[in-house]
């Protein structure tokens, strides 16, 4: 029996709000449950040095946590100076899995920055910043294809053709669960992230044990159950982007 | 006339909402027409060095802005490692507004950090903070009070006996207009910040000649609409709290 | 009765001593009682990027206390690796009060440093900067004119048409008065800065109730004070740079 | 066909040098190749604060690369200031893959630290560095051991009953290839290190697409790669630590 | 002939002003020439760690130069958040060259900072800060006699019995020469400093051959230079202490 | 006696093994007894920025240890976030002493960054990075010449006609002693780095008192000492560079 009561393949409730920034070009307030992430897109013609004049884009990501996101309060990175190596894994994870499904070329030579802002943690924070990345992208993205379209010089192409999609599962009192709280988190044997495409490829996954090592059976019934949980959230992200 | 058509002594319309966060001991999203604000009131019994074992608590700030909150993007300070002088200056004004209310003997020795983290910015960052930070504030308190009565050990009377609140003020084409927006202090001549108790005192004032120096008549009709402006604050600040 | 045994509108002896350093381009060694600053001004062509090739120049400031200007030693910010949030404020109010003065048209593609250090302190160190600097950007900007008009290419006016002046203003035992010292500052129940033009104007109200909150009356009398000192330093200023 | 001509599951030379450093607890001079690591390990009575006091011990990794380790200089991690995210990834990865294999309570109140640094890179540092590590943890042990037995206060067990190992395996030319030099790995299609134990168990699985997604019938292939690599890694280890 | 006009063995003026600061237990401006650098010396009970509870005391120092102390502006340490190689290796020179004359068991659990702050720079900061830095740790070792002395409690004898003074000696067209100014150092083709004691005793030779090579001829007339210099630094601190 | 049993003037055995790293263009592992450290040189096109388009070149060092090269372990400067002043003032002298036998002029607009690392410490890295940091910027500088032939646009000569070496003397146990092992470091009263070219100069001479005062004489005789151990270290540079 799980803590929160959940079937062991039943995600939290997911809540897809698009649009909940003014000024973004992209954005998506995220909710799994009461796991809260603010994502935005902003949309950038300055490239990194190493990018420039080479006909392509970039697409980044940055990821904090409000202090009290948690349930006791962690310090602000920005006041001890510096990110730490949580921080800059998750961010780079994030990044990662949004340029696998999007195509530099046709994007061209513009800059996409996500920035993941964590307004409240339950559990899942990353894989939930990976899912609202891609709807914030998404909507950057949209607007974008009009105003090339609108100028007289359409992209070749939609630079996102693929979904991206990301959830957590883990072994939790020897059963393997779907989208882990925060209290199963904490007490899980395996914890793994799963990032797969809505074309049914995998673009990351990372397993871990916590406790004891786990074996092939395991891994393979927990990327059955990340199958199961990503589906539901392709589902809710061509919603929020009226798909 | 405004840009946003406002009355020269008409504030953007406020909401308080209480209790936002699942976490904090007080929290209160805080929005002064587009200007949003997160606050969470974290108490803690761990109190900075010089003021242990002196039978006395604390109250400081801690202030943020997300990097889209504004038109463009700005950098991450924790990405920079280090928070700008502004942020310094903010936070630094945060904490001596909600300390000039607390009484820090009644309150013990406790410390109460209030993170006021910007999710949207439209002008009035700062005295949005503030007003909303007593709400915080008032709903950490609550709970701490509720808590030592009902171990039968109450605190000798309400540490928070008065409300705080802040507002914006500036001249705008040559004329007087309260709660300044992005648009307008971009271009406003002259741009105060006025943080008032409910019992009618100041306890800060800053105004600071953009052009043209000010004077003594100026400076007196800005604090008129700040008394003004401040009313409506600590209105909505006792709805919020249920008072 | 004031510690001191001053009068509550009385100055405490101001001395300014043009050109003390023999590098600098202006400079000013400025005492109040015992509160001595060096300000130098340094000229550079080098403008910060965002305003390069816009016809126009800049004046910042930077301030700096030596580890023992205080009573008890503190610590360097250079060792520390960084500045303190106090020591960013000041400098900011600086800049921004000798940018209130200063035409930064007529003044062309140059920028002025204005290194602030306190050699020595004993209150009211951010406004005896503000008025000494004032008299090495005078001498700074003076001799920028004569080059140029000894090159033939004469600017066309003077840059610092006005002067600037700072003093800070308290209420100390219940009674307002005029340029606090250090055991006054450290007991005062509201402490306010004021810096004021030579033509009447206001270009920086700053006031804080360090204790109960101050009322509408209690400013006006401060203002009042520091129009009496203000008036004191311009005459100063004027010495020093014969005028 | 591998640049390198080697067979797809055919592993580079590997060699283990134990005690190469003179000074530390325990050591080990590991090559895959071209890829040269040398790992200490520190053994310190003092603990993390969080740990203090609980009768449990504690193993942690810093990994660092000399600037010339690479092809082209890269910039030195001290003088810059700090760590890459990257940096930071992998010593989090080492720690946690040596942590997974000992019984932190049998080891005691002690901490052993696990410095990897890269004195020459061709690919697969990190997993260099965990392969090696169980070297120097090993000998560090052995040693704790023998003394605490030569006190007659002797271990109630092993507290490394396990070996663990790493390695990374690849997409090559559409082709899954064992332990990749850099060649390879600028050039993969799918990237995956797997940190296995001896007993068969995995601990860490990380596999990311560098180009089109991967399916699951690829992640078993290099599972499976990996499996007859850690078995090579296995058997050096032992001969390096004289079992 | 030198750029000054003086003769190869001849200082600049000394001028040693004893008491400049008026908070500092201990203090002194030194002047060489144009070469100004305020010294103070901070007496705490506070030692550092690795010193507590060992009966002996610690002198150290820290260097700073203000941003306009030289001809061209240079950055301010605090503000670009660390300090230079340069003024690392010039406090690490000072704090020696003060230990080595002072008996730290006799200072008793004491830590004397010297902070020498160069106010005008014009050559040989480093070797003026000792000579003013023996000049303030007299002043504050005098205040500490006197005091344990009035509290019944004597020191066991002086720590610091020995007097210490550096200079700088240099190749200047081809002709050793004393007390090098800026002009000279920054064309000198050796360039040294000498840390000597007034008992006859060398405690830091530095020699620095900045275009061709010295040979031994040369470091022992520059030596023999050194002796010159500080014989006139040591009649010189005598007189500022009182002696 | 010595505690290694050495004679006086007896240096520790040397090793210099030429080429020892795959990547850099010159490398050294230089070994002065139980002291190892790894030397590369890296040739970079890029320059300092006050250093482009004067057709001249740049040698500059870093220097680092591995946290675990000594005794016990260090902290690691790069998790620290600074290196330390010790650090600083290593490199600075390491890359002055190569500049002083390399004609930049003749090296044409190349930087050469000497990359000094402590594998292994027993007293005298510096002195050690310098000898074996000449192989290392002889090899690069064979490369450079050779490469520079090979286009038929020879250098005008060779801009490393002379040798430098250096070596650490002491007074140990009373008596002037060659090459000090960390135990003789550790317990000498006198410490003294000599850099040497091979034409007979100095470059550098660094003489400390640790506990009493040294005389002339003690200078002199270390000097002697220093060049019989310099004579020792040409024969091994040439021997490790083919001449």
């Amino acid at each position: 029996m799980r803590p929160s009561g959940r079937a062991p393949d039943q995600m939290r409730t997911i809540e897809m709000i698009p649009g909940f920034s003014a000024h973004a070009e992209g954005s998506c307030l995220v909710k799994f449950g009461q796991t809260h992430v603010l994502v935005t897109a902003s949309v950038e013609d300055r490239l990194p040095p190493w990018l420039r004049g080479k006909g392509s884009g970039w697409v980044t990501a940055e990821y904090g946590m409000l202090p009290r996101a948690t349930h006791t309060r962690g310090s602000r990175e920005a006041a001890k100076g510096k990110q730490s190596g949580r921080t800059q894994e998750i961010q780079r994870l994030i990044g990662r899995s949004l340029r696998a499904v999007t195509d530099l070329k046709l994007l061209g030579e513009r800059q996409i920055t996500l920035d993941c802002d964590v307004i409240q943690a339950d559990g899942g924070t990353r894989t939930a910043s990976i899912s609202g990345a891609w709807v914030a992208l998404r909507l950057a993205i949209d607007g974008i294809m009009a105003q090339a379209a609108a100028k007289g010089t359409p992209l070749a192409g939609d630079p996102l053709a693929t979904q991206v999609a990301a959830i957590s599962c883990g072994v939790h009192n020897g059963q393997p669960v779907l989208d882990l709280d925060y209290v199963e988190d904490s007490d899980a044997g395996t914890d793994a992230n799963f990032v797969l495409t809505s074309s049914g490829g995998m673009v990351e996954v990372q397993a871990t044990a916590e406790g004891a090592p786990f074996d092939e059976e395991t891994l393979l019934r927990l990327l059955r159950l990340a199958r199961i949980g990503c589906n539901e959230v392709f589902a809710a992200q061509l919603k929020a982007t009226g798909r």
